[in-house]
């Protein structure tokens, strides 16, 4: 229930509230150097608190490794590591340990399991999304060794009203991305965006978005057909990050109106290589990689914590209202750009050890 | 790889025009009355040839099981059962033995396995829906037994540039989802959509489409936070469709043009049992079944096979053309359908059983 | 459930008196060419009625291939398979429909299930091993191209009271087990011991015994540490043979009276390969071969059909006797060999793959 | 690889020099009360250092709880658990670094991984253990409230060449096995096991061993037929053990040589319940329990670290002699007693939740 994969496999546990968040990961190659700057860095794009239009819970977010590496060097053995929590407000939540919060998992995780963890979501709570930081990066490091030239780069494509023009997409950089606070390539469309944000957040209300994500340098043949399918397993990864309401490759919803002439992407030889003229199927052909960059795209509801009156009842079965105080994000899109490219990679590199490669 | 479910388990087998094409279902409840009519029945939603706008292939379908049955009663055994594939024309097929088609499997998989069975696409053809039809029309036996009051509805909602009122969507009935061969519960909008699909036929082209799925009666608390997501599982379950290339639940990517105030699905209390206002989420919330429908939409590009000529290569790598001249649908849509209804039959009662219900 | 293996998997079905029994093996790797003449001959060594020590039921065990191949060549999709049962005598069990059979799976199975298929032990049946022995010979010709030099040769080591002398095991060859209808390399012995069975038979009774396998030529690093050690797979896929009950390794239960002094194995450097001069550990250390030859032994029961009068009681609780009428085997040994083989060839292919290899 | 369990799992995690060893217990059911006493005590029973026949190594194995608790609640969330290593002595191994330790995992480890933690065995160490202990007294815990009778009960049965007389089993009471060092329930034959362990250690040698196990109150019904068999699940799980290398139940090895008229268990009606006059079987048929004491045998092999010379050879591929150093036990078997414990109640609580008690 709590683990990812199947040949390399992440279990993950922690609440927001508990005294750590963590996982182990398990099948990850040998001989691999942990290139531990690397994985700060990548969680300093996850982590609370690291701008205006993220939560104001500050959470340093480091990581303390407890097995399977020697010299951090990779043994073969599990690698399990770990996040203290530090800037836990639990008061705050106080209030809701007898009431269900909207749109929140307190009312499905309470009928599911008799008890929750009414404490900033408990394991609901996106905080469950740093291990996967973890351990994403860790699989993009092994790649370096297996794929050098294999680029994951996801960005925010909407936010609310606001939306990427997709034909340049091509020219998008990591650089460009990291420019400003909302991860958006574009840098006038961002600065609207982060103004819509702030401007939610003063109105007490919040905003959901899209991120894009686009691999380069996958070679043909990764993948698995029928219940594996590569897009099978990114789509489950996908819905898996909280909020997440939707997901699709290549044009993906767009098909549905389109003709067969219009979508097929004709196969063409350019340097001796066998490529195509377009890249309608978003580098998946039968759940394998065709060699074309693989694209798809997340769709993320509004943040479902808002500081405006809402109705909402009781454990005791009594109507109520509620506004919300814990700190929390207007809108979760920009943290989730680096933890969809985590779970790309977690999935690539599952399914580039299951094809064999 | 060809295994869907955790706890209830389904294997499939079998390619195009290979001898058969079957399953085996593991961890089904033993005591279970099969209702082979039903089966039967539901089949023939699937088949091919049953209509104009499916492919002219004719397959009777009929489902011989091997094992696991007493006198119509499972018994805990694995339940498998197998299609003999009886109107095969592989010769339509010759041509294409060493050349790749447009947007289909083929030059992904002989990347991935260094061999293919070219005939009909082999294991990527949708031939492979077939088994999932039968296991999931044994799930939603099961479920008469387990949750009287469960009801699953698919039905198409889009074809090419058709769309359903979604407005509507609480007053379709299963019988005006099959009173037309596209499966549109709105009829006018059907007897467009068969138009469209005909005339595409004549054109030698193809269309995409989508499915809506709406299920009534599924109690609050069913379902798995984090990997293993009610939304995680129905979304990797139905991306394993030939042609899918979108899923999305409750608002889906209108949700990211939402803002929380908008989104939110407010708790009341009606005839003393906890509900919401709205259902935005579609159903679901962390994961877990929160009591409302579960709706979802699956987007199917068109089928890649068009009679038309295509720019394609050989497997030696030289450029060429071709034109498909093996029979297929113009539009998988309206047989998607059915499939749709079993892969979610299927997953509720593995979600159903693992919930410990 | 009835699913062996973690990245070749095999999946079976099927009962004693139920239409068919087969498998489905799933993660075999493409590209083998399958020696059906093979597969045909090791199902001999399994199939009831080859000799007078088994049982008297006649089952050709012709093996029907359903999916997978192309010309004979596995292309990477499943491979189903199955055998039809034909002689079944059903209402030899008649009996038994209303009544215990002691120390078989009849009232366990019941109070599991709730419900049995009381026609010659159902699911639990000694015909379940034959898709297994489908699915081992398989993995034989997979292993023909990956490693040459592999020989999985298994023998009767034990039956009632007569032991081999394990000092000679090396020089048994695969000719000398197949010389004589117990499978005894030592000829001699082979003898006693089919005398022995005949006399039990006779006086309705049966006999237990001890297969010995033997695998030479696996280089060393195939397995993997703590919880799938190469010995805790061989061990689960050997207790799931009826009858089984006991699995050892290397010296096995004699180390319990061993020191360390005795014990251990020393490594040495012969032709500048790294080598150990005993074997006590019987070529597995820490779960991962050591390049030495896999030496273990499995204990039988005797089979619990005899034709003596039992004490036993009715499925309503009340005391009864019974004499068992059925055909069976008075020693499952001899048709055991080639089980144990089979397990041992999918556990090895299925960690050999897991390992990287 | 890392992973126990199929409903419940038990993933675990470190090595023995490392910075911490712990695991992540998932599936396991919500609102169970921990009784943080008991494991502290069941700890006790497992750690380093406890009495003259085991290690000087001294470890408090102080269980620190990460996630899944609320209150010390069971919440449905992983339940994520560490032990700090804190007496590594790891220069006691830096001599082994370049050479392979005779009967250790040292050389197949580094045949598998290219790599190896040379310090103290690693993840090969007896030390991943401890998370086992950890994980088990959960499992025990929750039967508390699921099967309050439920009684496992291990016992050291045989020291080199001291072995329990087994007809006197059912008199054996846990006080009685842990009135002494070497956890074996008749004092007399205990000591003689201490004063041989003792004399074995001033001799720098070691012995191997036999843990038995009883578990009595388990109901008829629980396991599963075929791959997944109770006694499977139990097997593989024991050989999991470091140094195990045999397991039998029931009669085990004994029913070899057994007819079947003497080894049968017949039925009959003791105070209205169906129970059976023998217990042969060991209580489990078909792979499902039958409702009689679980009973089953493990065999250990002499711990492979002695301090007498023994001939090995370098990574080089040079012929040396070495002298183990590190500290360890003569005898692993008294410490292995809770350890068998421990996977029997994750194997029996995992197989309960399978069985859909």
């Amino acid at each position: 229930m709590n683990t990812l994969g199947q040949f390399l496999t992440l279990t993950t546990f922690g609440e927001s509230h508990g005294p750590a968040i963590g996982g182990v990961l398990d099948g990850f190659p040998s001989g691999i150097t942990i290139d531990f700057d690397y994985i700060h860095q990548f969680m300093q794009r996850r982590r609370p608190g690291q701008s205006t239009v993220t939560t104001g819970r500050q959470e340093k977010d480091e990581v303390e490794f407890l097995s399977g590496l020697l010299d951090g060097v990779s043994t073969g053995a599990p690698i399990a590591f770990m996040i203290r929590n530090t800037d836990q407000h639990s008061s705050d939540y106080d209030d809701l340990k007898e009431l269900f919060r909207p749109s929140h998992a307190d009312y499905a995780w309470e009928q599911r399991y008799g008890i929750r963890d009414w404490r900033g979501g408990g394991r609901s709570s996106a905080r469950v999304t740093a291990p996967v930081c973890v351990a994403g990066a860790m699989a993009s490091i092994a790649f370096r060794k297996f794929l050098p030239g294999l680029e994951i780069k996801a960005f925010t494509s909407q936010i609310g009203p606001y939306s990427i023009d997709p034909s340049q997409e091509m020219y998008f950089t990591s650089a460009m991305v990291e420019s400003n606070p909302v991860r958006c390539p574009d840098t006038d469309l961002a600065k609207k965006m982060e103004d819509y944000i702030n401007g939610l957040r003063r109105e007490q209300d919040s905003t959901g978005g899209c991120v894009t994500c686009i691999v380069n340098g996958l070679p043909a043949g990764v993948g698995n057909p029928v219940f594996d399918k590569l897009e099978s397993s990114l789509a489950k990864a996908m819905l898996g990050i909280n909020a997440a309401k939707g997901f699709e490759y290549g044009d993906g919803f767009m098909s549905a109106g389109q003709l067969g002439s219009q979508h097929n992407d004709a196969f063409r030889i350019e340097n001796g290589m066998i490529t195509t003229l377009t890249n309608h199927s978003g580098g998946i052909q039968g759940g394998i990689s065709n060699g074309q960059p693989i694209r798809f795209r997340v769709a993320f509801k509004p943040t479902p914590t808002i500081g405006q009156q809402q109705l909402t009842v009781t454990r005791s079965g009594k109507e109520t209202t509620m506004e919300a105080k814990g700190r929390h994000d207007p809108c979760v899109v920009p943290r989730a750009v680096p933890v969809v490219e985590a779970l790309t990679a977690l999935v690539l590199l599952d399914q580039w050890i299951a094809s064999g490669k």
